[in-house]
């Protein structure tokens, strides 16, 4: 059969050296089950700025709409901080191909590993044992892309407008993936809006409660994002999949993700419409930035890289048991107390590796 | 002289009965230092709502405007969970109050007690020694007011509309308040945008550095909304005042809340603009919610009432030593182990008292 497709933007900071871990677990899996590989390694990001001008290249854009899939390693730095936001690497490349691709679905598992609860900055008691959940975004909506947006003058003036819009249809499409994943997890989906001051809100919690009805085994709540905010703190392991629009799901998936104190192991998926095949057409990224200060040293974990190219075999490529392999190898990794600095407490039974070792034991436990 | 008058508006939950605390605290402020206070109580939320079918009566709003200042308690319950959210009693008697007296400035001081770390869900090492950050939150624009406001069928769905709008003027004169506290305090600003995606937050960043040259002895820094929802958890200590829009106000300020641990001590100001005699119009109320679930159990943790009780006398009357001396008596109380169930952990030194027998304590210590 014909090689699937995977275009590979490294991007900048630790983009390319964590890349470089993926590539090899990608091998490994070519060589364990057969599935071959073509990769198109584009410019991204500060990379491309330096390199072409634009943190999104045309010919970049043109490589990812030949391939199935998108892995999308991090972008941004110091150096290119003070362009216009606009042209700035992470909002130059991540909302075009988002909006291109109209990737609506952005999937965020805040992952605690039991045996990782010591780098969490919450208390022992509130999450031992680790917790999993799994954030929902709604991605192509919202404030980030309604319309009007203006700057200028109004009233004699200088007036800023953003626009926050939902259409119905948004709301049921991210709804269903987010019933979806509950049904294949603990079947409970807190739906997140401000429902109390915002119109959106409104229309959000009953197209919700709408959408449930398709869905009797997931138990449904809502929760006001204010309160979200502090819930999550509290007690993350009451929750299971969170639901939110595209503003909410980028400060709670953040706050989440701090949460576990492993930012550097949590991978995400942005996926549009699924096709015919049950598969989607996606952009698969760690969760953590670009770690300016840490790049080139080899010491960053590549972990998120490497399940988030496990999300990509599941959803782009329909590869389940490969990205089942790669989770349990990186599980095995961690089990056997390999840890890189960011995760490292200097336990008894584990071990501070770099960047490099962590990646071979993953592929050797594959 | 004449005295001065403050409407109180105790509301629902736990409001009455953490109310009657502030009010012995302020008839001890009279014995001891003389003022006097003219009180006129008036029906606001849930009760008002049973009681004559609307969150804000007319003649409540009325009471407020003859008043220097609004002292209030805490609104709803699942009793009125079920109304229109209009009609509810937070949106219907809170966001009223702010449109009509102004009250753009929010207030939020986020206090964690070096006593009371253990409270907190955030881990020790993180907290150590407690920590002190100030919200300044505006209130009175972007997504809660702009507009237009929509929901209905547009292009034939259901669709829904918020307007984040703000004029430059309305950014200025809450960076000066901002700025102002900080002068005040450890002269460290973090204003809070999405530069990155809103137009509104372009206009933010670029007002606020304007604004700071009016201030050169301040310290200001910019975080992007994401970040500091995971900075809040991860360094609380590291922060003086945060400034922010109307909605990441909201959140974030909960955030804080939450990371103190004590909910139950933290007091909020809403003041409109300077008047002629530097003081502000403003209404002071607990940062927590009306806790239905202990109310009317004589348990509640009044502290939150008494310390919005001093910043209205700080703030609304110009009694800075009046004010003052309820904080110190907070602190001394703290100081000797008193302690509400939501503050006790059973510590060496600490004793578990009720509503009443810790609101005795404080005015005994003032
Ligand atoms: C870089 C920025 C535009 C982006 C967002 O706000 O969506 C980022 O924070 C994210 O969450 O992917
Ligand atoms: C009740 C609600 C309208 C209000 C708000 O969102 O401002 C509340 O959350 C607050 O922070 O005072």
């Amino acid at each position: 059969s014909s090689p699937y497709k995977i275009a590979v933007l490294a991007g900048d900071g630790i983009g390319p050296e964590v890349m470089a871990q993926a590539r090899h677990v990608l091998a490994k899996i070519s060589e364990k089950f057969g599935p071959s590989f073509e990769f198109t390694e584009q410019l991204v990001g500060g990379a491309a700025i330096d390199a072409v001008g634009k943190a999104l290249p045309a010919e970049t854009l043109a490589a990812c709409e030949a391939s199935d899939a998108i892995l999308f390693g991090s972008v941004g730095g110091p150096k290119w901080e003070t362009l216009p936001p606009n042209e700035q690497p992470e909002r130059g490349a991540l909302l075009p191909l988002r909006k291109h691709f109209g990737l609506f679905a952005n999937l965020r598992p805040s992952i605690c590993y039991p045996s990782l609860t010591h780098a969490s900055p919450v208390k022992e008691e509130l999450i031992a044992g680790g917790f999993d959940v799994l954030c929902v975004r709604e991605l192509t909506g919202g404030l980030y892309f309604g319309q009007p947006k203006f700057r200028g003058e109004k009233d004699g003036e200088m007036t800023a407008i953003d626009t926050m819009i939902y259409k119905k249809s948004e709301i049921v499409r991210i709804a269903h993936v987010a019933f979806k994943a509950a049904q294949g997890r603990r079947k409970q989906l807190t739906s997140i809006d401000k429902a109390n001051v915002l119109e959106n809100g409104i229309l959000w919690r009953a197209t919700v409660e709408e959408v449930a009805k398709d869905y009797p085994d997931v138990k449904l709540s809502h929760l006001y994002v204010d309160n979200a905010a502090m819930q999550l703190i509290k007690q993350p392991r009451s929750f299971d999949v969170v639901l939110c629009e595209n503003l909410f799901g980028d400060i709670l998936s953040d706050e989440m993700a701090m949460i576990t104190g492993s930012l550097g192991m949590l991978a995400s998926a942005s996926l549009g419409q699924a096709k015919g095949d049950g598969l989607y057409f996606g952009l698969f990224e760690p969760s953590g930035g670009s770690a300016p200060d840490i790049a080139g040293k080899g010491i960053a974990n590549p972990i998120a890289q490497i399940l988030s190219t496990a999300l990509l075999l599941r959803f782009s490529l329909g590869l389940e048991k490969e990205a089942a392999a790669i989770e349990a190898a990186v599980r095995k990794v961690i089990d056997d107390g390999l840890r890189t600095g960011d995760i490292y407490s200097g336990a008894e039974g584990t071990r501070k590796v770099n960047t490099a070792e962590i990646g071979s034991a993953i592929v050797a436990a594959i």
